[in-house]
């Protein structure tokens, strides 16, 4: 009575000849999860390879996001969709480099620039980084449009190029290639301008595919928390890590993870420019000491993970071997590490309301502000403003002074002030002079 | 310190100077509702007029109808969100027609043909009907796509054309115009191929803002209960009668709402011919009675609403004078009534498993079945087969024999009969002969 198993209506769905599966299309997998039900494998990986050739539409994967966002995945649903977003497209081989790989990846923060020192820094200890970035995501800044502020610099390299620029330089920062994870690929833009970008399971996934697919030997996390991160909560922040370890070290790749904290803008700029300048702060050997200790921190567990022995970063950032790792890995790239960076057209300054201790500045009102300001993108086709951001004149905890410069914001269109200033309203607290303000460590946690 | 109010970033949010609002954005209106939160009127307002005029994307407007199914939207914001789609387009206006308007809408259910000799048939006793229907959504079929298996008829008709085919028939069933709330009509699509039909603010909203556009002066609502209606309780559906009738009186249109029964198909046939074969029988005196009944029972609700008095469409259908009408109709909108109807290339029958009483016969796995025949759509652009479609050869309290036909299915592309098969199997019990089958009512309740 049955004949051979068939597609189903517009779909040409996955065939599974010999055993009971549902037909599948796009709108009883989006029920299956809006119904609060569990994926079968056939779905995930029905709906993964589905996306990823354009049969199931965009609108189709946003309400599909939202569900899983709303109604959550479990551990074995959250695995098989992270091999499927790997069986998506290729993966690369790093085997035939003389140094171990180590790559880092933050879930993203405000002023999150680590990457920009960071990646130089491990080269010049001895690891190798194929650091795959991604660009702006939610109110956090992205890798990428950071170093595109670079006058010449390139994020799109081929997987030669990219192998090539890894085994001169020790380290290269550049977009994943097209093969690489496309699903994610296309997950990702999604997320970002759909307001999915919070879920745990599509965190873990999007993250770990495009890592365990890149091919690293050895992986450090840096799962942040706070306002101004995607996990509120020290919780969140373990579950995601715990998650990421668990794929990770499923597929043979050394992970670890710190949890550090996001309550505040990390170092004292938040924008694409803004941070890059920064940055080369940090590896002339100054800058914010957070940014440099968070730096030096994971640098160690890179080095560590990578099995480099004896490696003294701190050393590294004095003598100017990092900084010269990075004038070498902008240059391989086509960005002019000597170009002056673009700076903005229009600024407005924010000034201390009181004399006192600063006590808060919220990170997310803060990387708010930066998006509104142009520094990230309301859509997916949206480009950014290489000088726009916010700078900071102070930390928390630091004493200021009614009248003084708290902030300046940053923006090529004036009018986008008013939003970003909109934001940053009731975004700090500066408490009476000599308020005691405790000294927080910047790292919180450890997962191995 | 703060400039004159800005758009946003890539927005052109909406300005309202002189007091505070949000910048706005869809990110942060979707974000509103994922995160449990209330919307304000600005934000409505702006999402839906940023959506007709293509700002919102489609992949957003799927992610917060999915956020809204899931968290819900209370009735402050379901009337503002009404309110937000009627104002996105124009309103008609049939004061200049001689005899009073009566319109009638279903929440849709599986083999749902009730329109098709419904508006004839009020037209034939006195009302004038502007039916303004819609295409097939999720399970359940679409009048206009019933239609359409007429050869030669066409949906779409200008306002102009429409008020004339009122005037000189009566009656008029055809698509929305362009210009009748078009954020309506854009998000009816979206919602059919996203798996946001099922969400009683966005069924509610959806169907008032068109009703009231349109500008019927009286509105009879067919609320469908039961497995194959989008309303599974009895009392989502008199939350979703009540919200609806209290929207309508509040837009001054007379509007009650009956509660119907949809555990079972409507009559014996599910897809689009086949519908239309079996209201031209209803029309011709015969048809199931289920069918005929609750046309009758909606006929004199929508004579009652619009004031026509001593009306007796029994004695319409008897005499011929609602035929007459519809082949008028069909006529006056370049369809033949005499031209045979498309019949399918395929079908397979289904065959009674034991001599009894059928006790089930499912609405929902009927409708699915009709479906993945090819008399819905799985995604907005997709065309549906005239053909398609479940033929009954059963009703529940029917006896069957072993071996006799319970079901034919109809479709042009056989290789749909596995998926379809999937569905009914398991939709229909066949108890042991001599089972008493209790006489349902077929409407259930009604709400004034």
């Amino acid at each position: 009575m049955r004949p051979p198993r068939p597609g189903t209506p517009g779909s040409g769905g996955r065939r599974t000849f010999g055993r009971k599966s549902m037909a599948m299309d796009a709108i009883s997998v989006i029920r299956t999860k809006r119904d609060r039900g569990e994926f079968s494998d056939d779905q995930i990986d029905w709906v993964i390879d589905a996306y990823t050739r354009g049969e199931v539409a965009d609108y189709q994967m946003a309400a599909l996001n939202m569900a899983i966002l709303l109604n959550g995945m479990n551990r074995r649903e959250i695995a098989r969709w992270t091999a499927a977003m790997i069986a998506s497209g290729e993966r690369m081989d790093f085997s035939s480099l003389s140094r171990p790989t180590a790559d880092k990846h933050s879930t993203g923060g405000v002023g999150d620039k680590i990457t920009l020192p960071l990646a130089p820094l491990v080269a010049a200890c001895g690891a190798a980084v194929p650091q795959l970035s991604g660009r702006g995501l939610g109110h956090t800044g992205g890798t990428l449009d950071k170093l595109e502020s670079i006058p010449g610099w390139r994020a799109l390299l081929s997987n030669e190029e990219m192998l090539s620029v890894l085994d001169e330089v020790g380290a290269v920062i550049c977009a994943a290639g097209d093969g690489l994870a496309p699903a994610d690929k296309k997950l990702y833009a999604l997320r970002d301008v759909t307001g999915t970008v919070e879920a745990i399971p599509l965190i873990a996934s999007s993250i770990m595919s495009k890592k365990i697919a890149e091919g690293t030997g050895s992986l450090v996390l840096d799962v942040k928390v706070g306002t101004g991160a995607f996990m509120k909560t020290i919780e969140d922040a373990r579950e995601l890590a715990s998650t990421m370890v668990g794929l990770g070290t499923d597929h043979g790749v050394r992970t670890v993870a710190l949890l550090t904290d996001m309550s505040t803008p990390l170092g004292l700029t938040a924008g694409n420019a803004l941070e890059v300048r920064e940055s080369v702060e940090v590896l002339a050997g100054g800058g914010p000491s957070d940014v440099v200790q968070l730096t030096l921190a994971l640098a160690r567990e890179m080095l560590d993970a990578a099995g480099v022995k004896d490696a003294d970063p701190e050393k590294a950032l004095a003598d100017g071997s990092a900084m010269d790792a990075w004038r070498r890995m902008i240059a391989a790239q086509g960005g002019d590490p000597d170009a002056p960076l673009p700076t903005s057209r229009e600024q407005h300054v924010v000034t201390a309301p009181s004399t006192g201790v600063l006590t808060r500045l919220d990170a997310y009102d803060i990387g708010i502000a930066a998006w509104r300001l142009g520094a990230g993108r309301a859509r997916k086709e949206d480009p950014v403003q290489a000088a726009a951001g916010v700078e900071l004149h102070a930390k928390p905890g630091d004493r200021v002074t009614a009248g003084q410069p708290l902030l300046t914001l940053h923006t090529d269109t004036p009018e986008r002030f008013a939003g970003a200033l909109e934001a940053v309203e009731g975004s700090y607290d500066v408490s009476e002079p000599g308020t005691r303000y405790p000294v927080n460590p910047i790292v919180l946690d450890r997962i191995a």
